[in-house]
């Protein structure tokens, strides 16, 4: 039976999202959960939840990484923190997979430090769906993994991504554009310039350069971009939403006409903020890690949790970190120089 | 009388929002307009819409470059562009300040080829005003000027950015922040980590580190990116308005009891959008070009031309373009650098 690591102290409302994602999971998913925290309050808390026989165990850590914590000095000095000891696991085979809610930067440290990455994978990338109007979801890598990036990190992500897509979205032929300030190859700055040539040469169903108005609407499947540009979109994107949503309420208050019509549409609202709730997409996969780590947004609820746990599962059993192997090591450019690497 | 040119045919809608927005900014705003386009059509569309004694004259020019055009290309070869024509008549001094909503490539380039920068700036930048929820509006650049930049070009952008919010928006003590993936000064990439370092060596008023989720809250004056970014995030978020409100009306269509509701909410909704075009804030100046280039959305409409006229005439009536020139030369980074150039 798959077996997947879940930090019990991870999101902002730990370990209430964590425990009932993961009792739900071993409920409905076929997996077994190892619940990574302080041993006792969990073994209470899933107690209290009506735990019998559902197939978690515990697995005790004393530590958390909080996301205030300095992220450098947290992960080399809590020796025992959630994070640490789950991706021991992976590394040791005694999980399959990590799924943690915690400090992104200090999941993804742990993992470049104790996991490393697949062979031939330069750098893993954090990687969102978009929620698109469209409702095929846009594949966005990497979203901050990698501040600063080279082209042939951005040509590894881009063939991670399409596989992604495939094999998670179950999109066939993924359409795959590189982020950049116009349609144009000669448009965007040296990163992308360069980038923008290695995947035309390269990579199979490279549509191009797209822009920002192109992330959400679903007419692009993958898109390529820096983790510092693709940080900036997400936050920003996470921002304006709030902000509108916000001012959309004012401007409906401000008249007495529309007062009416703002209670009404409250139901199409809410199902409108949980379309556009990244929580709801199954979380943040670190593609090109070895094995699975998942990244989950620090707001999640359980459902989020459980989405993280059947989107680690399903990753597992499609294969994906094996095809990610053999489709770089079919990449003309990156296939020397990772061979070179002891 | 303070004299503005207007490229004629620079918008979607040329000449229409053009002779519409020059027509009422000479009736209204006590300057003299000078419409550069075809003379013939332009006569006669000012004729058509009652236009007698105001004071308007037309500059011939010929040629337009298009949102197609390879713009390296057409700036150098359409020497009669109404975006070369226009700057010229700057460079000359027969007129104060140029407004387009023209291919924005091509009046940033037309503008450094031909016109040049304020004594001391090493690159312009193209400024935006984002709505906030509070209503303050934030002051965002470089957003597209500059794909690549450096550290010094940023501090540059932070200067200008700053007397920008307090002459045109009126902030007397403007907060100041660098756009990063994080708010710890450890945060971002390599340009970003260095340029905070001289921001907070620098600038007064240097706030740290914002991120995406900052920039339509108003609890920032003034946002610094290098170009690329800038842009990402300008179109990411026009992007998002366009599919969010395309959701939100999928959610309220869904449901019978919302589809009411819908209805009466309308003039919130156009309400709300309205608050969001960035056509409404009066165009995005071309901050440390040598005299007032403002380059508007092709969208704009005649108010967002009359705008962006009546901010090229705050803009010199308020000495920006002094006061720019002034705190650089007190910067102590940049003055050695800048002189050293013959």
């Amino acid at each position: 039976m798959l077996r997947i690591a879940v930090d019990a102290m991870g999101g902002d409302r730990a370990p209430v999202s964590e425990l009932d994602g993961a009792l739900r999971a071993a409920r409905d998913l076929g997996v077994r959960i190892a619940l990574v925290g302080p041993s006792e309050p969990i073994r209470e808390g899933l107690r209290a939840r009506g735990w019998r026989n559902e197939p978690i165990d515990i697995v005790h850590a004393s530590e958390v990484i909080g996301m205030g914590d300095d992220v450098t000095r947290a992960v080399r000095r809590k020796k025992d923190s959630t994070i640490r000891v789950g991706i021991q696991l992976v590394k040791e085979g005694k999980a399959d997979g990590f799924v943690s809610a915690g400090n992104t930067g200090a999941v993804v440290m742990t993992t470049a430090l104790f996991l490393g990455t697949l062979p031939g994978v330069e750098r893993p990338a954090l990687t969102m769906v978009l929620p698109t109007v469209n409702g095929r979801g846009t594949v966005l890598l990497d979203v901050g993994a990698n501040a600063d990036c080279k082209p042939f990190f951005l040509e590894q992500f881009a063939v991670m991504g399409a596989l992604y897509s495939q094999k998670i979205l179950g999109h066939r032929h993924p359409r795959i554009g590189l982020l950049s300030i116009g349609e144009e190859e000669s448009k965007g700055n040296e990163l992308i310039r360069e980038t923008h040539q290695l995947l035309k040469a390269n990579v199979p169903h490279f549509i191009g350069n797209v822009e920002g108005k192109d992330l959400y609407t679903g007419e692009v499947d993958v898109v390529v971009s820096d983790g510092f540009t693709g940080n900036v979109v997400l936050k920003t994107s996470e921002g304006l939403i709030e902000s509108i949503t916000k001012m959309l309420r004012q401007e409906m208050m401000r008249r007495l006409d529309t007062q009416a019509g703002a209670i009404l549409v409250r139901p199409a609202f809410q199902a409108f903020k949980k379309r556009l709730d990244y929580a709801e997409f199954g979380g943040a996969p670190l593609l090109g890690a070895k094995n699975t780590v998942i990244v989950c947004h620090g707001r999640s609820n359980a459902k989020a949790i459980y989405n993280a746990i059947r989107v680690a599962k399903e990753f597992h059993e499609r294969k994906v970190n094996h095809l990610i192997e053999t489709e770089l090591a079919a990449l003309p450019g990156s296939k020397p120089k990772t061979k070179a690497v002891p």
